[in-house]
């Protein structure tokens, strides 16, 4: 898991910008955001599918940095003051916080960019890799306006807030392993349960779940399993993805 | 030019969601950033590259599709309340005044990951119009930067701010129509000079230029001159983008 993680920060490291290139400000801005603190998980999906695929870890190096990007940029801006006005994210300073709000705004709007320039290098079925990015990144704005709407259609608003970028990252780094349809099907269906039940274990963190502990307990479990159980019969090694799954479940923080 | 007008008004409103898609209120902030008061210069630009490229102009739907939807990202950014906090764009009201300051920072960020999404479906060279569309969507928020933070760079603020989006225009309509390596560097030419010589234009319209009158026309005049000398020797009909390079010089809007 180390080396998997060594492979997304170096990545992530090749692909930003230098704080010192013009516009500094903004190149920094875009480095703070995406920052060391995450716990990496789309990318560490992403990694893992082409693995469970029978690829390499390496052929999703730029899908991983590029779900990342994509994360990271969301981040930024649902921490805006006209959004979610949060000043403080893992705890460090929000952007917003520290960089001023048009400084963030822009950040979020290059993070999203530079994400597809990254998504564009992978070096199978790039395209296809772009297009799944890019239908997750329209999900996640529509799960996003969702949530603030409070039409209460929780079902909808997780499958597209949380679980659309848990698909890609798991279709981006499969595709990039060549997986064929049957793969990428199982692989899918492991993200999206996957999603979900990260989804109910954060609400539960958050302390904002629209179910009790005992029925978000059971959901996250049940998802989690059926996660787990998309695993079999996939022609690569799903330990990395089994692994994550089992550490989701049950996380702390 | 009517012709080439109906396929980019086709394309987009093809790609674009449905007024009813869910959520409503997202496709109805992205149906109306697009609009359909735009010249549509940079759509115009990658269709007249394909087909000075010796292609047709539906090799280069989707790109010219793909670059207006970004173009319009920018402009419902720019426009927010913690931007220029403008009300009024092309005689209408501004996304943000009308849809409110969270749908316009989301429907931005959706019409965004929506250039990507369309831009991967072009039939030729499809991670190369990705990364090219990827590529100005970084410099055209360094522009932006730069320009917020009034460093007086024009040189730099005009290349990034307006040309990148020109450039990416015409290299994505090249690479369309499968352009070899000299026509894309003569295309890139043009559009760059083209975008340079329209921000002149555009800073004498709004009345905030850092030259004079005289300088600005001159300048404007030189580089448009330069963009129609780069389309000599091009394989393909340059009448489209000649004729726009001339409409653009001395346009009063």
């Amino acid at each position: 898991m180390n080396d998997l993680l060594s492979v997304v920060e170096k990545t992530l490291d090749e692909v930003l910008p230098r704080e010192d290139e013009r516009p500094s400000e903004l190149s920094q801005a875009m480095r703070y955001a995406v920052g060391t603190g995450g716990k990496r998980v789309r990318p560490l999906i992403a990694l893992g599918a082409a693995l469970a695929a029978g690829g390499e870890a390496k052929d999703a190096a730029y899908p991983a940095a590029a779900i990342e990007l994509l994360h990271n940029y969301t981040l930024v801006h649902d921490d805006l003051p006209s959004m979610d006005n949060d000043e403080m994210r893992r705890g460090k300073l929000t952007v917003w916080k520290k960089f001023g709000e048009v400084n963030a705004i822009l950040a979020g709007d290059a993070l999203q960019a530079l994400a597809f320039l990254v998504a564009s290098k992978t070096p199978n079925n790039a395209s296809r890799v772009v297009a799944s990015l890019a239908k997750a990144g329209v999900g996640v704005v529509a799960g996003q306006v969702e949530d603030i709407a409070a039409t209460g259609d929780t079902a909808y608003i997780y499958e597209h807030k949380t679980a659309d970028l848990f698909v890609a990252a798991a279709e981006m780094g499969a595709l990039a392993a060549n997986a064929d349809d049957a793969a990428l099907a199982k692989l899918r269906s492991f993200a999206l349960n996957l999603g979900l039940a990260f989804q109910y274990e954060d609400d539960l963190l958050d302390g904002d779940s629209p179910y009790t502990r005992t029925e978000t307990e059971r959901l996250a479990a049940e998802t989690t399993d059926k996660a787990i159980r998309s695993l079999e019969n996939l022609p690569g090694d799903v330990s990395v993805l089994k692994n994550l799954a089992s550490k989701l479940l049950g996380r702390k923080v």
